[in-house]
């Protein structure tokens, strides 16, 4: 299972909270997981989240993705509310770095039984200027808070590649940024990555269901090529 | 008008928008603004967090802090959603960079006659280590996105004093650190900020407006002698 969904509801949608939540019913057990973000969180609200997570199959992976950025005590606030309404994975900065911020929160997630993902690279053109020539530095925040797992963008696999160098397998690689920001699928899961995030290509798709069949062939395809 | 309230409700408190609500009607005007963030969206929902915004004085500045740090789109829908709920500021990382992130989002406030606000600078340990070196980067992302102002920490004034160096006059520097984190009263206005952000020492105050007043005579004092 290599495909996680980002719910991202588009403006164009009244009740984001239903829209969510029927493309968690129909994707069901074709994805490894589901992943929301502030947009969710801002329409449908945390009880909403906790509904939605109520939805999702139970063996999946249930990643709340606030790119949280904050000192220690905010972060920890936000993830034991997110691991009260079900979720069971969150993503953090990594160059809000350890001391002060990562530790504390690496402790909240150890207690409440949560995943810590630290990003450590973005899809947009500027994080390639700015972030990436820090990608060691943030991969070795990553190594220090002792997270389960890092973000690095399957539009840039060359950055998964390095991210996995570093990690080695005992870390999982979630990448976005595969379908409407432009990569290919299989791309990532070939450079190192465990996951690859789809938003659009699923969400917006007439048949949700039958594209999430469709990009796991397509990995797999990929993936026997690399 | 020198002094911004951050309204973070302990974990203590039921209600955490009745918490918030007090404390707005009571500083009052004796702030110049206030400022929220996650944890308080977390436990008060957008609606709660228009509610609030309705009871804030009109003409004092509402600053959503929600330490956006995410691609264009993403953190453009956030904002356009604080808009909506009455807030007039949002603050966004300055290492997300302009191409793709900082530049959509600038675009998004000024059409919504938001204040985009550039976090150049935290408080933390680990922010020394990280993000300080890449201070007058940073700085150079809050020019390019046309930001309305920065911030920057108080616990650090030599960091406030080289962001005012570097951005002359017109920007607006907000710093917070002022009381629970360490700083004295004054320390970042006499180091170049315009406004000092305060949290604990009036949120879990016995006598908030007092404790508001009280703070200004002392970042007065300070001024006087800086």
């Amino acid at each position: 299972m290599t495909l996680i969904v980002a719910l991202d509801p588009p403006q164009s949608v009244d009740d984001a909270l239903e829209w969510s939540s029927k493309l968690v019913e129909e994707v069901g057990t074709a994805a490894a997981g589901f992943k929301i973000g502030l947009p969710l969180l801002l329409r449908a609200g945390l009880p909403g989240l906790k509904t939605l997570a109520d939805k999702m199959p139970p063996e999946s992976l249930k990643i709340a993705d606030l790119k949280l950025a904050d000192v220690g005590h905010i972060m920890s606030t936000t993830a034991e509310a997110v691991a009260a309404a079900g979720y069971d994975a969150v993503i953090a900065h990594g160059f809000v770095g350890v001391e002060g911020a990562l530790d504390e929160l690496a402790d909240t997630c150890r207690s409440m039984g949560l995943k810590l993902i630290v990003l450590v690279s973005m899809s947009h053109p500027a994080a390639s200027r700015i972030m990436d020539p820090m990608l060691d530095a943030l991969l070795e925040e990553a190594v220090k808070a002792d997270a389960w797992g890092v973000v690095a963008p399957a539009t840039r696999p060359e950055i998964v590649a390095k991210a996995r160098k570093r990690l080695g397998p005992s870390y999982t690689i979630l990448s976005p940024g595969v379908g409407a920001q432009g990569a290919e699928p299989g791309t990532a899961l070939c450079a190192g990555a465990d996951y690859e995030i789809v938003g659009r290509l699923i969400t917006r798709s007439a048949s949700p269901r039958e594209t999430a069949f469709l990009l796991l062939e397509k990995q797999r395809e990929a993936v026997s090529r690399c």
